[in-house]
C-alpha cells in the first residue's frame, strides 16, 4: 500500500514515526512543506525538512522538539558576544553548531547547482531514513502573515519571524503564500500523489503548514480528486493546539478552534477527518460538512498509540 | 606618532603585535587585504580581516596561525558526513564552530545593510582591540590565479581554491584582482594614509596578499607619493617564505625569491625595506635598486624580537 503524508513540521515529524516499519520504505513518501524556508545570515534554512529528519532519525531534541539531541552553541554564543546591528539582534533563531553543519550543506549544495529535493535525498540518504522526503517544490514559497495588532499593525512579516522573533504571540489577520502561484510541484510530487493508496494530511498547523502545500499548482486538485482516500489528523484537540499557534490562528482567521472547524477548513480535499475521544460529540457536526469523522487516540504520547493512530489512518484512507 | 600597516593575513599579524601597546589605540591603523575574501556555503568570510582580529586577541590557534584556539568542529563533521556534490567534497575549507560564529555574524550584519567596514569594526569593538582594522575596500575583490601546470593549466582559480583546496601546490602563471579596478578604497582608509607618519608594508606576500590591496584606487599612487615614509618588511628570508606560497610565486611570476627582488617588487612605492641579516649580503643589490635597506632581525619568534623589529620600522618611517 503507497502512502504519502503531507507534512509541516513536529506534528508530522511524530506521525511519520507511526508510518515507519509498517509501510515499506518504497511506499512512504512524505511531501513536506517549504513556506517556513528562509535564508538567514546567508544559510539557506528548511525547518520542516530538518524536524522531519532529525525527529525520524531519533536525533531531535526531546525536550524542544526541533533541532539535535545533544547540541552545542558554540557559533550562537558568538553571533550574540558581537552583538545587534541597526539595534536589532542576529541571534534571535537558535543555530546549534551540528545542526549548523546541514544548513551549511543544503546552502553549500544549493550553491553548487543541486536542487532542493537532491539535496534532501543526499541528507536523508545519510541519516538512512525509510521513507522518500520530497519538498512540495523545488521553487521559493515564502508563507508570510499580516499583523493584525501594535505598532506595525497592517505589516507582513516571514512566517519565522512570527513564529520564532515573536514566538507566536501577536494576533494576525492574513496569510499568504508568496511563490507558491509560481511554484512547481518537485519531482515527484505529483506522481507520488496519483500513485498513493492514502493520502494523509498530518496534523500540522492547517493555516501555515498544510496550506502553503495545498496551494502549489495540482496539489489542492490532486486532493479533490483523490478526497475519499485522503484522510487529515486534527491539529485541535479539545479546543486547543497541542503545540503553536494553530488554535488561535484558526481564531484570528475567523474560525473557530475546533475539530469541525479543522473539518470545514479542509472538507473540499479531505474525505475523512480523525479526531480525538475529547473531541467526539463534534462527529455529527463534521458528517454534516460532508466529511467523515473517526474518533480515536490522537495524543502520540508512545510508540503504540502512535502505531495505532497510524493503523487507523491506512484504514480510514481506504473506506 | 601615526602609524597605518598595510595587511595580509598572519605575518601582518604576527607584526601587529609588535606596534599594539607601542602606538596608542587613535593612532594605528591596519588597511587590510579583502582579496581572499569568498561567499562559501553562504557565507561571507575574511580569512585576513578575522586572522589578524584572532591574533591580536590572542585567541588564534598557535598550531594552526589561523583560526581560534580551542576550536570545536561539530558543524565541519557534520558537513563533511553528508558526503560530496556532484563529485566535489563541501568540507576542503575548515570553519570551526566558533568561527562559524564570526562569519556568520559579518552575513548577517551585511544582509541587513551594514557595510563591511561597520561590521569589522563592531568585530574590533567586541575583541576590545586597541586599533583601528580597515578593509581596504568595501567593494568586492577578488583575488584569481591563473594556473600554469596539470589538466585545468590556464584556467582561473579563487585564491582559496589555490591556498586550501589546493594547498598552494600548483604553479601559477598569472595573478589578477577581479573588481579591484571598480573598487572605491573603504571609508577612512585614503585619509589614515594622508594623516601617517609612517606607512607599513607587512611581511605578507607581495603577490597575492598586498598587491591587491596597492591595486585598489588611490593606494598605490598615495604611497608613490610618501614612499620615503613607507618601510616594508621582506617576507623572504634567505630566499624562503616563513609561511605560504611568497617565494614559489615570486619564481613563477619571472622574478626570484629574494629580498632583492621584494625590494625591485615594491621599488615605486617603498622608500626602505628591511631585511633579515642572513640576507645582509643583499644590500648593495637592494640600495642599487633605489631602495634604503635596513637590516635587522625579521624572524618574529618572540615579543621582544617583534617589539624590535616594530621599533626598528618606526624609526626607518622618519629617515
Amino acid at each position: 500500500m503507497k502512502v504519502v503524508v503531507i507534512c509541516g513540521g513536529v506534528g508530522a515529524a511524530r506521525l511519520l514515526r507511526g508510518f515507519v516499519g509498517m509501510v515499506p520504505a518504497g511506499d512512504l513518501t512524505a511531501i513536506a512543506n517549504v513556506g517556513d524556508d528562509m535564508v538567514l545570515h546567508g544559510l539557506s534554512i528548511s525547518p520542516d525538512l530538518d524536524t522531519i529528519v532529525y525527529t525520524l532519525a531519533d536525533a531531535v531534541s526531546a525536550e524542544r522538539g526541533w533541532g539535535l539531541e545533544g547540541e552545542t552553541w558554540q557559533a550562537m554564543e558568538m553571533i550574540a558576544a558581537y552583538g545587534a546591528v541597526s539595534g536589532q539582534p542576529l541571534d534571535w533563531f537558535s543555530l546549534g553548531d551540528r545542526d549548523l553543519g546541514t544548513h551549511l550543506f543544503r546552502t553549500g549544495a544549493l550553491a553548487a547547482g543541486a536542487t532542493l529535493d537532491a539535496v534532501t535525498a543526499q541528507i536523508v540518504e545519510r541519516w538512512s531514513l525509510p521513507l522518500t522526503l520530497l519538498p512540495v517544490s523545488n521553487d521559493p514559497i515564502r508563507t508570510m502573515v499580516t499583523v493584525a495588532e501594535g505598532p506595525d499593525a497592517g505589516d507582513e512579516i516571514s512566517f519565522q519571524e512570527y513564529f520564532v522573533g515573536r514566538q507566536h504571540s501577536v494576533a494576525v489577520s492574513a496569510v499568504r503564500f508568496a511563490g507558491a502561484d509560481a511554484a512547481a510541484a518537485g519531482p515527484g510530487v505529483l506522481d507520488a500523489i496519483d500513485e498513493a493508496d492514502v493520502i494523509v494530511i498530518a496534523p500540522s498547523n492547517p493555516a501555515v503548514s498544510i496550506d502553503p502545500v495545498l496551494a502549489v499548482t495540482g496539489i489542492r486538485e490532486r486532493l479533490t480528486a483523490r478526497r475519499t482516500n485522503v484522510v487529515a489528523v486534527s491539529p485541535i484537540i479539545g479546543g486547543k493546539a497541542l503545540k503553536g499557534p494553530a488554535d488561535r490562528l484558526l481564531v484570528e482567521l475567523g474560525r473557530e478552534s475546533s475539530a469541525t472547524a479543522v473539518a470545514e477548513w479542509y472538507a473540499d480535499v479531505v474525505g475523512t477527518l480523525v479526531i480525538d475521544t475529547v473531541d467526539a460529540a463534534q462527529v455529527d457536526a463534521i458528517e454534516a460538512l460532508g466529511v467523515r469523522s473517526i474518533v480515536t487516540e490522537t495524543i502520540m504520547s508512545s510508540p503504540e498509540i502512535t502505531r495505532a493512530l497510524a493503523e487507523t489512518i491506512l484504514d480510514a484512507g481506504q473506506p
